[in-house]
C-alpha cells in the first residue's frame, strides 16, 4: 500500500488530477496495488487559504507519503506577490531542498499523430523527435550562497553564486548515463566550459563518469549552441544533461518544440527513491474551469510516480501504452486538435481509463 | 579620416573580409569619407603565429583605431586548447572588457524573400519578424568575481559570481529604450527575478529607468519562458532586454529562428562610442576556402560600425538599402539558395557594390 500526498493546486490543476485519479484507479484494480491518495493544498490557492504556497500541513502530509503527485501551480491573482512568496517558487524550491529531489526527468517527445503541432518547420520536425532532459535540481545558483545585496545608490551590487561539487555533478551525470542505457546510449552535455568556471569541472566529472560507460557515447555542447541546435535539428539528441540553471532553459525550450506541451510529464527524484510527479506545461489559468484542459501531461506525470517511485514499471507501461493508443485513435482535447473536432478533459480521461 | 582595425579571423573571415572592404570602398566614394584599414591576426592564426589569440601587437593596433571590424574565429584545430586559450574566448572576452564594450546589439531579423528559411513552421514566421537583441557585454557571471575551485576529493567545488550594480543595469537599460525608440517602442526585458538576487534588482532598476522613457512599452519574460515564447510567436518581441550569460543563449536563439545566421551582424559598443562588429555566425570551418559563404553577415557589420561608431549613418544606410535590394532581386549564396542557383562569395560581394 502506497501513499501518494496529491497536491492539484490551481489552474487547470484540480480537473486534470480528477482524470489522473480516475486512471490510477482503474491502473490499481488491474494491476492489484493500493495507492492511499490524501489531497493537500498548494501554490496559489494555500496562500488563499493558509498564508503561504507550502504551508506546514502540506509539507507534512508529504513527509509521509511515499510520492507526490503534483498539478500545476500560479495564476494572474497571485503575479504581484514579490517572488519568493509567488505560488511557483514558493513552493517547488522548498520542495525540491527538503526532499533532495536532485533529478529532474522532462521527456520531450513528439508524438508522430502530432508531429504538425510542432512550433518547427515540417521538415526538421519530421516523423518526431524523442529527447529526454535531466537537470540537476538542487544545486546550481539556484541554492548556491553567498546569495545577496550590498552597497547603495549607483554602486548598489546584488550577486548569486554558481556552485558545483564534483559529488553533485557526478550524482547527475550517473542519472543521466542510466538513463541513456534504457534509450538510445548517447548523452550531450550541455555547459559554459570556456566561460564559467564551475562548467570547466561540470566537464571533467561528466568526462570521468562516462569511462564507467563505455557503451554510452558522450559529447559536449555549450549551452548557447545547444538552444540553437534544438531549433535546428533536434533529432540529433538523445539525453540531454544540464545543470539546474541551463536546464531549467533547455528543458523548456525541449518541451516547447514538441508543441505538445499538454502531453509532457516530469519527475524530480531522490536518492533514495521519492519524487514529485507534475506536468511540464503551466497552469493555464486562461482555460481553467473550462473543463478543456488535457489531462494527458498530469497522467503521464502519474506514470512516471509508478515507474520511479512506485517500482511499477508494469501499470507505468501499460499507461503509457493506453495513452498512445487514445492519440492513434484519433481523440483529441482542443489544444491538440488544430481546430478539429475535440473531447472535454473528462472524455479523454474516460478514453484513457477504457484504453486501459 | 577614420582608422579601422580589421581583423578577418579565421575560416570563412578572411574572405567574407574581403567583399566588405570592397563595399566599404565604394561607400568611401560615394560619400566622401576616408577610412585607413589596417590588418591584424585574431584567433587560431594569432595562435599559430604568435602563441595566443590576442597578440599584444593586434591589441596596440585596435587601441590606436576608431572601431574594430572582426571578421570570426575558431575551428576544429584549435578545440582541444583549454578553454581559456580557444580562439573565441581568449579573444573575444579580453576585447570587449579592455574596451568596455558594454552594449552588444544583435538584430534578429527576417527579410521576407528568406521567410522560408526559417526552421520555424511557415505559419509562425509569416512575413517575418525583426527583434533586436539588446546584451549587456562586460558584467554578469562573465566577469564576477570570486572566482574558482576549492577543496578536493568528492567535496570539491566550483564556482562563479553572478553580479550587477545598479549603474551597469541602468546604463545597458537605456541603451534598449534608447533602441526602442528607433524601433517600436516595445522593450522586453528577460531575467530570472523568481530566483536570483541579481534579477531582483536587475528587474527594479529596469523598471526604474522606464519612467524616464514613458512612449516605449516595459514587460518582464522569465529566461526559460522567452526560449519558449521565441519559438511560439516571436513576433510579439521589438527589444529583447538581458544581461550578459541570458543573452548569450538568447540572442543566439533569436539569430537561429531566423534562419539567416549568414545575414546577422552584430555590434559591441562602449560608452564612448568605440567599437567591434562581427557577423553572429561563426567561422564555418567546413566551408572556409571554398569561396562559397555568404558575406552579408559581414558586410551589414561594417554598416553598423559606419553607424555607430562613425558616425555616418548615411553610408549605412546606403549599405542596408544595397544588401535589400540584392535579396529582393534573388542573388543568393548556397546557404540561403535553398537548393536553387547559388552565386559566389566574390560574386554577392560585386552585387552589393553595384547596388550601392
Ligand atoms: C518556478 C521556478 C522556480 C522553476 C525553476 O526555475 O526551476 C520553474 O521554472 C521550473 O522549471 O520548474
Ligand atoms: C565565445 C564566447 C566566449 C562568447 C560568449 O559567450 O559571449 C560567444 O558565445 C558570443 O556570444 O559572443
Amino acid at each position: 500500500m502506497f501513499k501518494i500526498a496529491v497536491l492539484p493546486g490551481d489552474g487547470i490543476g484540480p480537473e486534470v488530477m480528477e482524470e489522473t485519479l480516475k486512471v490510477l484507479a482503474a491502473a490499481q484494480e488491474k494491476f492489484s496495488f493500493e495507492l492511499a491518495c490524501t489531497n493537500a493544498d498548494v501554490g496559489g490557492i494555500a496562500i488563499d487559504r493558509h498564508g503561504q504556497a507550502l504551508p506546514e500541513a502540506t509539507l507534512e502530509l508529504c513527509e509521509k507519503s511515499d510520492a507526490i503527485l503534483f498539478g500545476s501551480v500560479g495564476g494572474p491573482k497571485w503575479e504581484s506577490l514579490p517572488p519568493a512568496r509567488q505560488p511557483e517558487r514558493g513552493a517547488l524550491l522548498p520542495l525540491r531542498k527538503n526532499f533532495n529531489l536532485f533529478c529532474n526527468l522532462r521527456p520531450a517527445k513528439v508524438f508522430p499523430a502530432l508531429a504538425g503541432a510542432s512550433p518547427l518547420h515540417p521538415d526538421i520536425v519530421g516523423q518526431g523527435f524523442d529527447i529526454l532532459c535531466v537537470r540537476e535540481l538542487t544545486g546550481d545558483i539556484y541554492f548556491g550562497q553567498p546569495k545577496g545585496r550590498e552597497g547603495s545608490g549607483p554602486d548598489e551590487r546584488a550577486f548569486d553564486t554558481m556552485v558545483y561539487t564534483r559529488r553533485e555533478i557526478e550524482r547527475i551525470a550517473r542519472s543521466a548515463f542510466e538513463a541513456a542505457r534504457l534509450r538510445n546510449h548517447r548523452v550531450t552535455s550541455v555547459d559554459k566550459a570556456n566561460v564559467l568556471t564551475t562548467m570547466v569541472l561540470w566537464r571533467e566529472v561528466v568526462v570521468e563518469t562516462a569511462r564507467q560507460y563505455p557503451d554510452v557515447t558522450l559529447n559536449h555542447i555549450y549551452v548557447d549552441n545547444a538552444t540553437m541546435q534544438l531549433v535546428k535539428n533536434p533529432h540529433q539528441f538523445d539525453v540531454l544533461l544540464c545543470g539546474n540553471m541551463f536546464g531549467d532553459i533547455i528543458s523548456d525550450e525541449c518541451a516547447m518544440i514538441t508543441g505538445s506541451m499538454g502531453l509532457l510529464p516530469s519527475a524530480s527524484i531522490s536518492e533514495s527513491g521519492f519524487g514529485l510527479y507534475e506536468p511540464a506545461g503551466g497552469s493555464a489559468p486562461d482555460i481553467a474551469g473550462q473543463g478543456i484542459a488535457n489531462p494527458i501531461a498530469q497522467i503521464l506525470s502519474a506514470a512516471m510516480m509508478l515507474r520511479y517511485s512506485l517500482d511499477r514499471g508494469d501499470a507505468a507501461d501499460a499507461i503509457d501504452v493506453a495513452v498512445a493508443r487514445v492519440l492513434e485513435e484519433g481523440v483529441r482535447t482542443p489544444d491538440i486538435a488544430a481546430g478539429g473536432p475535440a473531447v472535454s478533459t473528462r472524455e479523454m480521461g474516460d478514453a484513457v481509463v477504457r484504453a486501459l
